[in-house]
């Protein structure tokens, strides 16, 4: 519960459809959530590859975190974040499957 | 033809999904989105009832056209909007269901 200090997440009924969707609205984040998506289990930070340096990608999760699409818990050393993808699926079913099925 | 010349709409194979996701993470644009779902068929220009002026409601209704959210097509004197649920469905199937179920 440290963690959720430091590291915030809203509750699932905090969660507000317009920041899921700014969240996703980008790029990098979407390939951040595809590789989480792809790799399924939470990765460390740093376990996807991306031209972006670590300030940058640090802004991104941030986002990601913030707007409730990815969950962060410390393991050991390390952060491991993951999609909250029982929380999306409950809250906008098809969302997320709909948005991952796109090409592009 | 020519009003795809002067209010010009993405082809389905042109659409993004960051800019669909972009055009969706607003509350004005959602309300427009939720109620042309509503509706059902194509709506005027107007006839959502929005807190919002003209040139506002303009500019929202330009970025889900130019997405490729929805599609405007002249009727008489009357400019006609409506969801491109079918090339939304095709592209990104549960998306728009999913945004579509979200209480907030």
């Amino acid at each position: 519960m440290a963690q959720e200090k430091y590291l915030p997440h809203p509750a699932r009924e905090e969660m507000r459809i317009e920041a899921v969707l700014r969240a996703l609205a980008d790029p990098v984040r979407l390939q951040l959530v595809r590789e989480m998506d792809r790799i399924g289990a939470g990765v460390a930070c740093g376990a996807i590859e991306l031209p972006i340096n670590k300030s940058t990608r640090t802004h991104h999760m941030r986002i990601l975190r913030e707007a409730g699409v990815t969950r962060v818990r410390p393991e050991g050393t390390a952060r491991i974040t993951e999609l909250r993808r029982e929380d999306l699926d409950t809250l906008y079913p098809g969302l997320l499957d709909g948005i991952l099925a796109a090409k592009r």
